[in-house]
């Protein structure tokens, strides 16, 4: 006997659970399309070469990466963003903006934790080929939608520019190389808090002259000194760029109606990847303490990558998993019922072709109908529709058969009646309402 | 530069193409559950133990196989059948009978060919724990009611059962331990024809004395000898089991209202797969020539190799590459049509705003809308606008601002009017119907 198991940090998914992400992804999709997204799909895959080196040094180790028969080296995808990129630069007949949807599974070898597994969902969507932030704007309506419609609203859209950071980077006296550096330290501000960072940072030797005082009171204070650092940086171009960017995000927000108390500019938000090149943006849930729901930005050089074609991008990453345990946290969703809305059981083997039947009628006027798959006793049947949480059962006798009738049982309160075979549809719908 | 490429055999699935898969999947998905069946998930990944040795040994040499970084040998699986049959023995408190779906795509090694890839998406239903033909027969109503939903006509449900062979084979004098021998030289009679099929049977040994006139002229000669091979199988009690089973499954499909042009009884029909012990059924399209479109049966002792428990169970699997290449060839569906209804158009900067307003305005409608991404010049916007399809365009100026209109222009005719911004959600929506 072989026996049965999965491998650690995967999951299957039974009924109950796989109904209700079933939902949340078609919300989604559904949104997703509301704003013109249209659906992509993209093999689990790739070429090694595709994804290596694009996800610093500690994600390159998470790849699961493989030699296939032939001896090439192949690799389950690591994310959605890449293998977009890869898609983008591949064909020339896409629209130009091309926005596209995925919601699909994506691997890591990390170590297995609660919350994190190897094998997980993302729902991505991205703007490829438009320059402005007007497309960065909408992507974030579209996450303000989506949250809407799920049942969320004790949430905070972070919204920051990377030429912002590399302005007040430049006016703190960090050299371009060191920028990344300083991104990655100001990125554990919320695992680490301000203190670990100012040292991190100074003990890094990023930090000379004033530059310690400006991060400290207004990188790392935690009120919002968006105006303090503003009038740092305006004088560069980045930073000009930067912040006109930040202007037309809260504009195009604030004319779609979103209210105020969903979304705040911050500028000590550094996000982890390196290719962000513009505005970048995550979703924090205030309760539970989870981190991000929702990250993304602007990279428009990654596409340059696979292609010597120009094409700006900017892209958002919902995490599933996330969305999945913060709405079970906190009750955002009744039990799931039965799918099916009746039971028709099974007399007798003689009865058979009218039990048939009449689980034709049911299915035909458009209710989810199972048939029992046995003449087993009744007491069984009854049991089997209680613990699948079916409404309603058919039980259909030799008498009820002769005189087109049948006796419909109401799972609920438990009540029964005798009926017209015809009444049948109309009788289960009064049930099921 | 990295070249962009995918590994041979794999695809992307660019919108088009996508969204004709994805109505074909929800069109099953709704009907499943019509049905009764549930949805699960299971991971991509299982451990190579799982699925090696269940496939034959030509199949065996299909599976992706390879260590993680912990050395466990893992694979990526071969079909959703064993992955069920180890959830099956895996959880205790699944329904019985458990009837689940799963629409998801599997790996195989195989040599990329016309038609054939090396990830590709299975449809399957199963039923677990019910062990009488008229599970079998439900799985049969399903595929039925699919293929009709999906606008098919023109084919035949095939159906015979196992034991009917066995039986047959135990009347030929072939001994138990060569009917799989039997069974697959029996399998290959629709690609080489029954000449071939009686010398490859010849050649093994496998017919001695009556055999070969018995073989050629009732289980080969392509006429309807379901009579023959009853009168000769009926005597022994697999014999018998098998066909009651095979009437239970005809009482069913009678019942429900099958037309008879739609399956018939095939006492050739072997099926490739060694695991099967009872009714077995698959379903050919007449045009293309292109082979089974579904194919399945009953498999009541693949779960014990995973649970000392013994679990029933019957189903089939539904290839979507080739349900989408008939239906392609064959023209079953339109053109794609855009997602996306209506167009906001953006006039320039300073009107960013009233544009985005009145995005939110056709979403709230609950409209496809998509706000274009730039005030770029009108031509190029309507010009994005007619190469996506999209049959409707706002245009907002100055002038039409100042007074809470709008111009909308009907894509399809090319004809334009002025309306009160609040009409416009009713105007797109005459042009859409």
């Amino acid at each position: 006997m072989i026996e049965p198991q999965i491998p650690k940090g995967f999951r299957d998914f039974l009924p109950q659970q796989m109904m209700a992400r079933r939902d949340i992804m078609r919300t989604m999709s559904d949104i997703f399309e509301r704003y013109g997204f249209v659906p992509l799909d993209t093999p689990c895959l790739e070429y090694a070469r595709t994804l290596e080196g694009k996800y610093g040094e500690e994600g390159d180790k998470l790849i699961y990466r493989f030699e296939d028969r032939g001896g090439r080296a192949v690799a389950l995808r690591y994310d959605l963003t890449i293998p977009l990129a890869r898609v983008a630069a591949m064909y020339g007949q896409l629209p130009r903006p091309f926005k596209r949807y995925q919601i699909a599974p994506v691997w890591r070898a990390d170590k297995p934790q609660k919350g994190r597994f190897r094998e997980f969902y993302q729902c991505d969507i991205d703007i490829i080929g438009a320059p402005g932030a007007c497309a960065d704007a909408e992507l974030l309506l579209v996450a303000h939608a989506v949250l809407q419609a799920l049942g969320f609203d004790n949430y905070l859209i972070r919204i920051n520019n990377r030429k912002v950071l590399n302005a007040l980077a430049a006016v703190l006296g960090i050299a371009a190389e060191r920028i990344p550096d300083f991104l990655r330290a100001l990125d554990k501000l919320d695992k680490t808090g301000p203190d670990a960072v100012l040292q991190d940072m100074a003990g890094q030797g990023l930090l000379a002259g004033d530059a310690r005082a400006i991060v400290r009171d207004h990188l790392l204070s935690g009120g919002d000194s968006s105006a303090a650092v503003a009038a740092l940086v305006a004088g560069s171009e980045a930073g000009a760029a930067g912040l006109a960017e930040l202007d037309v995000i809260e504009r195009v927000l604030a004319a779609d109606g979103v209210d105020k108390r969903y979304y705040k500019k911050d500028i000590a938000l550094a996000r982890g990847l390196d290719y962000y090149t513009g505005p970048i943006f995550e979703v924090v849930v205030k309760e539970p303490r989870i981190g991000s729901i929702l990250g993304g930005g602007r990279y428009d050089d990654l596409i340059g990558l696979f292609t010597k074609q120009s094409l700006p991008a900017t892209g958002i990453s919902f995490g599933l998993e996330r969305l999945v345990t913060v709405m079970e946290e906190l009750g955002m969703r009744g039990a799931e019922g039965s799918l099916t809305q009746v039971l028709v059981t099974q007399f007798s083997e003689e009865l058979l072709d009218e039990a048939v039947r009449l689980a034709a009628l049911l299915r035909t006027s458009g209710l989810r109908t199972e048939l029992y798959h046995a003449p087993d006793k009744l007491k069984k049947q009854l049991s089997y529709a209680a613990g699948r949480a079916i409404p309603a059962v058919v039980v259909l006798g030799p008498d009820e058969a002769r005189e087109g009738r049948a006796a419909l049982k109401n799972m609920l309160n438990g009540s029964q009646e005798v009926l017209d075979q015809q009444d049948l549809p109309e009788a289960v719908r009064r049930i099921v309402a």
